[in-house]
């Protein structure tokens, strides 16, 4: 390693402006004050960088009385005026979000689609549809951004959509199709990974570094944090969950393979077995959970059954990355919350190498929503590393 | 995230003689021009660090013409008078290794050990018996320090070996007693996280930010390099991979569950499947597969069934971790080479998310050395991280 090379005044300059609009993008409004401290810079420098976040339109500044004693304090607050784009392409529906900077869900729209009309084409269109009504409703504010969660491997390069077995997609130029319909630059990447990255700013994960977390639907992704940072392997496509093959025995996989952990644990998987129609989503889930802990005997089974599954699964999880804490997300969650004990047995039938105390199970603090709060994050990420390149235009 | 605070004089100097020290000991002897060049440092500057490593001890300077028309450049390298033992405490055997700074290997010698002197008192006794041997060897060198590789997860705080199934260990105090009784500090660490340290150094994934390196022998070990950092969970228990549950059918294995990982492709599987004993090791493996190669038709299916199996996990971790290459260590890099095609067709029977053509699968090329290697370099870390604080005594 190298010795550091000069940091000049205005690598500097950006580095502290950087920290302070992630500091109350994250934390929310917070005073000059406490600002001061946390950057180890003096009164007046804070000044000088809260004035210019002022004048790029990004903060806006407040006076309070904190506590009761102190004099009034400075209180820098997000600027109201800056918006992105959020939007989660599910397989059953595509929901759409404004997200002001700071993290406020401003607006949000939800549209069913289903299987016949995942052709990507259709898909781009019905995206861009409904982010052109967002911001038609928001035209006094800044669009700073697009950010797309989509459930397959995204690669990190340009945003192609790799494999995305549960929309039929392989290779699939999304990222670029949706950009050039909205002539606006696009940012996309995998639901789980955009999922673990909410969980860790604003939700279950906040303070934790070491981070799986697992969303099923119809299929399973994964996301993870290592040592803080996202995972993304060597060309985003790090996470894939839902095709670890647990058994040799079972239904055709989507992916053509058998035993596949999302053969296991997925929506439909519950709701067949449950003697339920496939395709009723996470209302026809909570039906089977409530059928079984009323004492439907085939719903009972099946919530069972798909416990039974998840300890398998979340097992290989923990021996794998030794996490902190798993977040576990979507029909995932409504299986742990009501089956707790019995996905823990499951967990512990096989060797759990970390004790299990060491390793925090629980469920999403945003709910059906952590994909999309983490596209939003995507969206924020450029202006929040570099304040100063903010567009000025709308 | 605040702004950085002042480099003083001192840090920058340490690590400059760390960027010097490392290089030599990674590369071998560079010259002064090389290392002006790499560190962006004046002459003079380089100069004084290599004198002051030099005065400590860790290297010496030698006059060399470099091409051949150039004036004689100094060439700085690694002094021979440096060692740490290295250990690789196996099922079958306990290795001890004398390597020399600059990573050459001095002295080496092996004691079998089975499976009724798996008892961690026994253990220490014998390995530190061997190291004793070992450093008698070797008066004139300076010991830098003990590492030790172990088949199990250890606890990256105090070096607990947590769970070591074929050695029959469970929250064993293996590093402090062995500490202990040769009255020296010993690192401890799982043997394949040390072996994708070596074959990163050193090896097949030189170069290459993001390694899963998988390993068998009775049973499986992984360790893995994200984003050239080492993967080791909240504790220090990351990357088991050989419990993942393939399979719902199977054997009991050693950790109580069915259908393991490792119990489809350690050793033993092959053996015992292919009509041999178990416990042969390496030798046996090897007279399995050039048996299987001479037309002996169950030693054939066993290996064919073992390459079958070997596809199913390097798929689920490819899928995984995205990584850009998997070095494949012991019996797995043995069925490797005997079966290359098979288990490229048994990894893409299920989805493979990562193309194919963007993963490359190679055996470890330190051979079953890699996890020693990586032992030596866990011992050698202290005095390439600060080369100042090296022990000036014996």
């Amino acid at each position: 390693m190298p010795a550091p090379t000069g940091v000049g005044t205005e690598e500097l300059r950006r580095a502290n402006l950087r920290a302070i609009l992630q500091t109350v993008h994250t934390h929310g409004p917070t005073t000059r004050a406490v600002l001061t401290k946390q950057l180890g810079l003096n009164r007046s420098t804070i000044g000088a960088l809260t004035g210019e976040l002022q004048s790029l339109g990004l903060v806006t500044e407040q006076t309070a009385v904190v506590g009761g004693r102190g004099r009034p304090s400075h209180l820098v607050v997000p600027s109201e005026g800056n918006v992105v784009v959020a939007v989660d392409v599910g397989v059953d529906r595509i929901a759409v979000a404004l997200v002001g900077l700071g993290g406020e869900v401003l607006d949000r729209r939800t549209r069913g689609h289903q299987r016949g009309e995942h052709d990507v084409a259709h898909v781009v269109e019905s995206v861009a549809q409904m982010i052109e009504e967002t911001l038609a409703q928001s035209r006094h504010h800044r669009c700073l951004g697009v950010g797309v969660a989509v459930p397959g491997a995204v690669r990190a390069a340009d945003g192609l959509v790799r494999f995305a077995p549960n929309l039929g997609w392989v290779e699939e130029p999304f990222t670029a199709m949706l950009a050039a319909r909205l002539d606006r630059p696009v940012a996309t990447a995998n639901d789980a990974n955009l999922g673990v990255l909410a969980e860790h700013i604003r939700g279950a994960a906040m303070g934790y570094s070491e981070v799986a977390y697992l969303s099923a639907s119809v299929g399973i992704g994964g996301g993870f944090l290592i040592d803080g940072r996202p995972l993304t392997g060597a060309r985003g496509y790090a996470g894939e969950v839902g095709h670890m093959q647990v058994d040799s025995h079972g239904m055709i996989c989507r992916c053509g393979s058998v035993g596949c952990w999302e053969m296991k644990v997925g929506e439909n998987v519950l709701l067949m077995r449950a003697g339920r129609l496939s395709g009723g989503g996470p209302t026809a889930v909570a039906e089977v959970i409530a059928a079984a802990q009323s004492g439907e005997a085939r719903a009972a089974e099946a919530v069972d059954h798909v416990a039974d599954w998840c300890g398998v699964g979340i097992r290989a999880i923990v021996n794998l990355f030794n996490p902190e804490v798993v977040v576990l997300g979507g029909c995932l969650a409504q299986v742990w919350r009501a089956a707790e004990t019995r996905v823990n047995i499951a967990i512990q039938r096989g060797q759990l190498i970390s004790p299990r105390n060491e390793t925090l199970i629980r469920s999403a603090q945003l709910g059906d929503d952590s994909p999309l709060i983490g596209a939003a994050e995507l969206a924020f990420g450029p202006v929040l590393d570099h304040p100063q390149a903010v567009p000025q235009a709308v």
